[in-house]
């Protein structure tokens, strides 16, 4: 069978899940929660099972889910998106990037992305027949904005930014996403903002969303995640936030995808959001697992990078005192999922030369007895 | 904003159940029951939310709804797929349509469509870049094969075909099936066969599905809808089988559009489907809807057209005793829709040139009383 993706296999976190599966290891690899949601979310789907909301929603999204959304949007990052024409609901986050990339890329158009970045944009633009510019992000993470002033050039058609940045944890700063503002300012390069982490941002710090910079929302689709958010990764609803005539791109490309979203998830949430508290405890929630694992890891040799927000934790392997600390990244995330226990994605997945450094993600959206048993085994290292 | 799909507009779906809801009509347009599912399908949607079932199931569908889709396949069409290699669920069948496509098809391949077809369609192969290729149906809505035989040519990569077809009610026979494997057998075409409506086959007839043809099977992504099958079309879960190394491309895709689908969703259909009784009486159920709907359409003035499947009734209002019999078929949707108070979707939209035969289509998947209004009104002309 001729293929469109030729070069791509299954992706790493679903064999790295299955090897943990199969090996019985502790999963710290694909990030998902191993403990569930607030119960009262439940109630909330129970409900509107019961009240019968089970036919398709419009097709933007349940209006209820869209007025959740602007309120709390307006809320926290200072902009009012109109439910109506500038909110949509999508089948997850990676539906919504995937159908935000088809819907204003055209083949041979360029589009910036910043390595690492998640394994699914690239192929995304190639899909569309875009051509990905890969522009490094610096050695901290951070972006670098000198780089990707000087790849934008006439072809580029759009740019993928990602803060809190998975797989690396770093946070994008206000100053940040100001000189990104006056670099595109000249421009007409669409934005589009992955902030599926977006509370989960620790000590303090501001989550910089795309909704926050007028010069940027005006050209951006901001993509979030009511599965990270909420705990409930399993139930796919994800959402878009972008001006009107942007969004009425993106909706022709998503109703010939999914159409809709499931609409019984889609009152809960709407029901659930009314509550601010869930969200707004998260960055003390998360913070907490994070201080918890890095404090174990550092009884280690593992080499800890910064984590400033998401749930997941980078370490460098390269001075444990193992032969193995030699191995390539994926071959090393097997031999610790088989031998060690512990599952974990190799950074070389999120890079298109698939390049060695030594760094793996754990991810710590995990209960506390699922990090200190993960821990107890990491000790032997 | 420059568009990817200039030529389109929202679906023809969305408009019309906009407007039923605005003027408060009888909605016989949107394809989607008006009565709930079975409760203990919602039973089980609760055991699997409150089982811990929320994170992230396998990509390609939680195992033990792709077991119970390979007995079900093989029980009811005689072909055994493997459900680690040839099953994936998807979320909805239109979502599984456009991933096929996106799979299959590259920049400048044709893909032949049988017309009037499904509004998804065409632009999915546009945004596949591919170039869709439309050949009638027959007038009596079943498929040319000559017309398909003439079609097919070096550059065909792929072809869509719908039994029971969507919007007009025709059911493919075996001889339509076995005369399009002949035709297809020397070529290197895929098939993409949207079987959604395949347990609403009536008068004792046998839905020719594509996995019973083992020349087709062999080159067929056969697509279904748990949401039009159980009552559920809000869910959004459906189906594709494939063979293995078609399905490998179909996942690549899948992967990184939607990567998985709702996991309660699917441990609650994996439960129900251990009973074939509630599939195996859908049959008589919507026969009798049917056969009530018509028979109140009988005593109306417009003209009906056979109805052997699906749950669509379509009908000519050429005749009519009111001077709207003139209006082209969209118009003539709206002032139903707004004066008379039954919605209904025009044909036209099926077509790429909108071309007017003064056909309608009308949903009965609805209550009896339901149905019982609409006709009253539609009594008055
Ligand atoms: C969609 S599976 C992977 C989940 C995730 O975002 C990650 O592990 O990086
Ligand atoms: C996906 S909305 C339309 C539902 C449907 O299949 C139809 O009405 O034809």
């Amino acid at each position: 069978v001729r293929s469109r993706l030729p070069a791509v296999g299954t992706t790493i976190f679903t064999v790295m899940s299955a090897l943990a599966n199969e090996c019985a290891a502790v999963n710290l690899g694909q990030g998902f929660p191993d403990f569930d949601c607030d119960p009262r979310l439940l109630d909330a789907v129970e409900a509107a099972l019961r009240a019968g909301h089970n036919q398709y929603p419009p097709m933007p999204g349940v209006p209820a889910l869209r007025q959740a959304l602007a309120r709390k949007t307006e809320a926290l990052y200072g902009r009012r998106y109109d439910p109506e024409h500038e909110i949509t609901v999508t089948a997850g986050a990676t539906q919504a990037i995937f159908s935000a990339i088809l819907a204003v890329v055209q083949p041979g158009d360029e589009v910036i992305v910043l390595e690492p970045c998640y394994d699914s944009y690239v192929p995304n633009i190639e899909l569309a027949g875009g051509v990905a510019v890969r522009v490094p992000l610096r050695a901290d993470f951070g972006p670098d904005l000198d780089a990707i002033a000087a790849a934008i050039g006439p072809r580029t058609r759009a740019m993928l930014i990602n803060s809190p940045h998975n797989p690396s944890g770093r946070v994008w700063q206000r100053a940040d996403m100001l000189r990104l503002q006056e670099l595109l300012a000249p421009t007409e390069v669409i934005l589009i903002s992955d902030e599926v982490y977006e509370h989960m941002v620790f000590d303090g710090q501001l989550h910089q969303s795309a909704a926050r910079f007028a010069g940027l929302a005006a050209r951006a689709l901001v993509v979030s995640s009511f599965g990270k958010t909420f705990h409930v990764t399993g139930w796919k609803v994800g959402s878009v936030l972008a001006p009107a005539p942007l969004m009425a791109e993106f909706r022709k490309v998503h109703q010939f995808n999914v159409f809709t979203v499931n609409t019984p998830m889609q009152h809960a949430l709407a029901a659930y959001l009314a509550d601010p508290a869930p969200y707004l405890q998260l960055p003390d929630f998360y913070a907490a697992k994070r201080d918890r694992f890095r404090a174990g890891l550092a009884r280690t040799r593992f080499e800890l990078l910064p984590c400033e927000g998401t749930y997941f934790q980078c370490v460098r392997y390269a001075h444990l005192a193992v032969p193995e600390r030699d191995l390539p990244e994926t071959e090393f995330c097997r031999w610790l999922t088989r031998e060690i226990g512990v599952a974990a994605i190799p950074l070389s997945a999120f890079y298109g030369d698939g390049r060695e450094q030594r760094l793996i993600r754990f991810c710590f959206a995990k209960r506390e007895a699922t990090l200190e048993a993960a821990l107890l085994r990491l000790a032997r290292l």
